[in-house]
């Protein structure tokens, strides 16, 4: 069956026709680009909407624009993202971009080049990656094919901007906040990270780095205990699992994102734990989810709707200027106290 | 500055070389067509792997295939869409179609249109939306442009395939469970509804319809208490400060989606309120986070997998053949108890 004709599309000749301005002053405003003046852009955009007009992408996709920003999740469950792309989608609201999500895979090379991939594949103007965890000379590879903001991971490089946060502070603020309250068996649940690049680079291979780094400076440098699991419900419940086995318990656990604590409070409660009578428990992200009444989990927020924000105003001036210098973004965590953090049993 | 000239691409010709077949027996493996033999199948998909092919989707987009689809989902934190996503990916992934994710607004029939539009106008093959809000005559508009799967809501259209739970059994199930343990003040957080078409297919109506007859079949007819809110954890919160405000408390709540229970346990944990000695509570959904240890609710699984891998036969059949008759497929929720539910306080 072949598609019904669609009804005549608005083109951009009846927008600037209806707005009594030229066909380049239109084109302008669409492309966001300098030179349209605040009033040009009041005009044109009043047609627009009153014309409904639409660009259309494909057209757009062989002249090289399709106002579409490509946004890698590597993980749709992890109660985090959310907040960032919350963040990104309000900046990019006056925008002509719109976003789409290319779901990754929870720690899988494979299945996120397959996406990145597909994603310049469908001509998407911008790429955000979220956490992603291809090499270094990959992510550089997709840089050089479309403006990227990488997001959450460290490092520097020529090829594209990042966004992160200071994970070595944000340990150590959750490190610091236990020790103050008289724990010293304080143990980290980590996401496994082999590979050099991302121990250098990953944000969950930082926060272990910054829990050993201020476990020793709290003179507490022998009670370092930390396991390897992943940054998922599933990976904490292990974790738990492995530290409620020790022979001699930690009295608080810090696990490495907050989706990673919902699991270790899970195996917590199976094994007739209480928190935090027996056990502290402390996350990282400040998820909507750790504000919950019946959870209230301890946790560090990095400002996951800022994080957004950066990222949109990154990509637009990176759109605009493709030669510009690459840019690093560090924004700074605080960590929101609540229920899941108390002394240690005396 | 110009994008660096990028690196000969790999194309179908290339392919049928080295796979030792023609091309049109490429293209037909590429386009999932009749006619292609498993063990075509098998060579051509080698010979792409091994070459590492990437179909361009931007040529094909001009040619009227981009391999991808497009799913609009509401509430990116609603934990319930990530269980349909993976039914839906899974089901796709020995496919040569990839998925994009479109945000659309909850509750906002603007930003669904926006997001819909954005998607067809890139040139998806086929739409997945769930729970749309949009008019029939709007899902129609789509569906005559793509071929489109509407997932959640109920309601019979030849323009487009449905994959529902069967939300009356749900919500009955629940009331019975209340029930049987002795609760008659049974009260019901509904998602606000008020278009006429809204309310025959919604799924949130649907629950709420069911809850009625439910009660009234169980003599409870007097005992209807509706808060209307939205699906959303702050339309819990506020759902359930205004029952417990009520002179008469009910003995249990009710809430239409999980998401809306956790907002239900907070609002009730800040009152001081007991669950489930005091009020027992009740969701819809069996997310992740209802099988949460400190959350542990009781909850109506829909089978948010199998509805995904539903969806993904639907419009893989769909695109073979746009002039099948549409189909309804209506699955069958069952009730997951768990620690939030319990007989009323004597």
């Amino acid at each position: 069956m072949e598609k019904p004709t669609p009804p005549r599309r608005v083109t951009i000749v009846d927008v600037a026709q209806h707005a009594q301005v030229s066909t380049t002053a239109v084109s302008k405003v669409l492309r966001n680009a300098y030179g349209a003046s605040p009033a040009m852009r009041a005009k044109v955009q009043q047609a627009i909407e009153e014309l409904g007009y639409r660009p259309n992408a494909s057209a757009r996709g062989m002249r090289g624009q399709t106002y579409t920003i490509g946004v890698m999740l590597p993980d749709i469950r992890n109660p985090f993202f959310p907040e960032i792309l919350d963040g990104l989608t309000e900046a990019l609201r006056d925008t002509p971009y719109q976003v789409l999500l290319g779901p990754g895979g929870c720690n899988d090379a494979q299945a996120e080049a397959r996406v990145t991939e597909a994603m310049i594949d469908r001509g998407m103007d911008a790429m955000v990656l979220v956490a992603p965890i291809s090499s270094r000379s990959r992510l550089e590879h997709i840089a050089r094919s479309v403006p990227t903001v990488v997001v959450g991971r460290h490092g520097h490089s020529d090829a594209y901007d990042t966004v992160s946060d200071d994970d070595l502070t944000g340990a150590a603020l959750v490190v610091g906040h236990l020790v103050s309250l008289g724990h010293r068996r304080i143990a980290h649940i980590e996401h496994a990270e082999t590979d050099p690049d991302r121990l250098a680079e990953m944000p969950n291979a930082i926060r272990a780095e910054g829990y050993k780094r201020a476990m020793q400076a709290h003179g507490l440098g022998d009670e370092i205990d930390i396991v390897s699991t992943t940054y998922t419900q599933e990976g904490g419940y292990a974790g738990a699992q492995q530290l409620l086995a020790r022979s001699q318990r930690p009295t608080a656990i810090f696990a490495g994102a907050d989706v990673v604590a919902l699991g270790v409070l899970e195996a917590v409660a199976e094994a007739g734990v209480s928190v935090p009578g027996d056990l502290s428990v402390a996350g990282y992200d400040n998820t909507t989810v750790a504000a919950l009444g019946p959870v209230s989990l301890t946790s560090v927020d990095q400002a996951g709707h800022h994080i957004g924000a950066e990222t949109a105003r990154l990509l637009l001036d990176r759109i605009r200027d493709r030669e510009r210098p690459s840019a690093q973004v560090r924004l700074s965590p605080t960590l929101v106290t609540r229920r899941t953090t108390a002394p240690p049993p005396s």
